[in-house]
């Protein structure tokens, strides 16, 4: 398996997803509904989600099409927590356009995220398993969901939390990651009837890739930016509870620890370009960048290794996703 | 079947499922989420969709218990909705307290809302049924899910429309009552396994006494308030298209319909009692309450009707559910 023959499976199956995701949700319909499900979800989205979902199920021996419905409800939560998480973060800007809220106001948005959630287990339904596996299917997709719910609440209610630590910065995207990331495949594993050894070995794989994301994603804002119109340093603009701020803040003495603070206590309208920079600047000299990419590389090593214990053949395919998901570029 | 008799078995079936939510959505737990979920659905409230599901359960020979999961997450669901309508409509009062938003801010108020369809659906998980009868009331659940969605996005854009009628009022509550009211009963049926003929018979109930709870709900604002700090005419500050709306507008002329439609286009905050009385007394004129009571009325007659056909030893418990929903106080 290499790198390239990964990046066409996933381009293959993500394409064959974008194309059922039609059959879920009408681009025509309801106005203020299945057009702005649209808008958000974009025409021919790369997918990654269904398509690892599909991947997974493969790569243990069922057959991809079976877990298509599991494969679509996992893109379809996905971008309903997009939608609300917009609107709770006030972000304006998503792939370089309006977001959702901006475009169809207030109502809609939060209708629209509720439509991806219904939605979502619409799809579920629809995955061609027994009765039993489709009962595993939802208890897991819905124990992720209540977790995501849960990490969302830390999350938002921790932005510029004084005394916020690493330690706080772990306990929120454990919540937010472990189960998150690592859902798409353990439902392929479901689908694909795999045993409990295998099962347990790729949840195990959550504790390490969902973090390892995670805070992939964290760097990335500081040093490529998000896609939100290419601009670098969004989590400081939005007071976010990043592996940076955390690390920082931890490393801070009093008076710098005062500033920081300060700033990151001002709202994203009242704070200036100014005053980001000199937090940018803050994080390179405390060496925050060079500590969130060891923690990174440490976390996809143990995700690796926890790979060479899986009793499976094929156990260089998850290899890849493991380096795909945790060294991804946006 | 007494009126009463029912009334207490409503109040009994009621209190322990209020009871056993405590299970699903732990009183402590995650600040900003534990504490307004409680927050939202009060202690010891009525909880009248769980107990009719349980109810009908035991009416057709099932084990009110099996029911309990699916019970739980009707009455978690609409609680959902309650807390994403309550902003979408600018709500700030909820039964005589500020509603979840006010409260807890936007970003925590989608979450909590979140959260309820989160824990909706694990409480389904719970219900204790083979997986086959599972699978029925995991897709009638999400059928519902979708449908009041739908037609909430039907409602929010057709505030204060032009040229709205009784056709498009109809089309409205249609999709968000049809199902959704009658689908306590439905889930309890399945529980209970019933046949078909029987389960059908329930579905079509829906069609009256789903309309016939809106249009007794759109009078209720009007006469009693509906508990919102006792103010009557909720809807008219809020530009909602109510029965009284669609019927007043077809019946009033050029000249009227123009003042009328000024004043519903005018924002909640720049309404003035003067003009939300002067509605109130056009409503009155043009006979819209009385047409609301007829149309109520006979949809309360429908359903009876169908009940006389349904294949079952007690129907009379049937008929006081009738009755007890589409001409309930509040």
């Amino acid at each position: 398996m290499k790198t390239q023959d990964l990046e066409n499976l996933l381009k293959e199956y993500g394409q064959k997803a974008d194309k059922e995701l039609e059959n879920i949700v009408k681009k025509e319909g309801i106005k203020f509904l299945n057009e702005p499900v649209w808008y958000h979800m974009g025409s021919g989205g790369k997918r990654m989600r269904p398509a690892l979902a599909m991947i997974t199920t493969k790569a243990l021996g069922g057959n991809e099409k079976d877990c298509l419905g599991f494969a679509l409800a996992t893109e379809l939560l996905h971008n309903g927590f997009l939608v609300h998480d917009d609107m709770e973060d006030g972000d304006k800007i998503r792939r370089d356009l309006p977001t959702v809220w901006v475009k169809y106001g207030n109502p809609n948005a939060i209708n629209v995220g509720d439509y991806f959630y219904s939605k979502a287990y619409e799809a579920l339904l629809e995955t061609t398993v027994d009765a039993e596996t489709l009962k595993k299917l939802i208890l897991l997709f819905t124990k992720v969901f209540n977790e995501v719910v849960e990490g969302q609440a830390l999350d938002i209610n921790s932005r510029a939390k004084e005394n916020f630590n690493i330690e706080d910065y772990y306990q929120i995207i454990r919540k937010k990651t472990e189960s998150y990331l690592v859902f798409t495949l353990l439902g392929g594993a479901i689908v694909a009837k795999a045993n409990d050894e295998v099962y347990n070995k790729i949840a195990e794989l959550g504790k390490y890739i969902g973090p390892g994301f995670q805070i992939r994603d964290d760097i990335i804002d500081l040093t490529e930016g998000k896609g939100r119109g290419g601009e670098v340093g969004c989590d400081i603009w939005e007071s976010k509870p990043s592996i940076l701020y955390a690390y920082t803040l931890e490393k801070s003495d009093d008076e710098t620890k005062k500033k920081f603070l300060k700033i990151m206590n001002t709202p994203r309208e009242q704070k200036t370009q100014e005053q980001v920079n000199w937090i940018i600047k803050l994080y390179k000299e405390k060496g925050a960048l060079e500590y969130a990419q060891k923690e990174a590389n440490e976390l996809t090593e143990k995700a690796l290794k926890i790979m060479d214990e899986i009793p499976i053949e094929n156990k260089e395919i998850f290899k890849e996703i493991i380096n795909y998901i945790t060294k991804r570029k946006k």
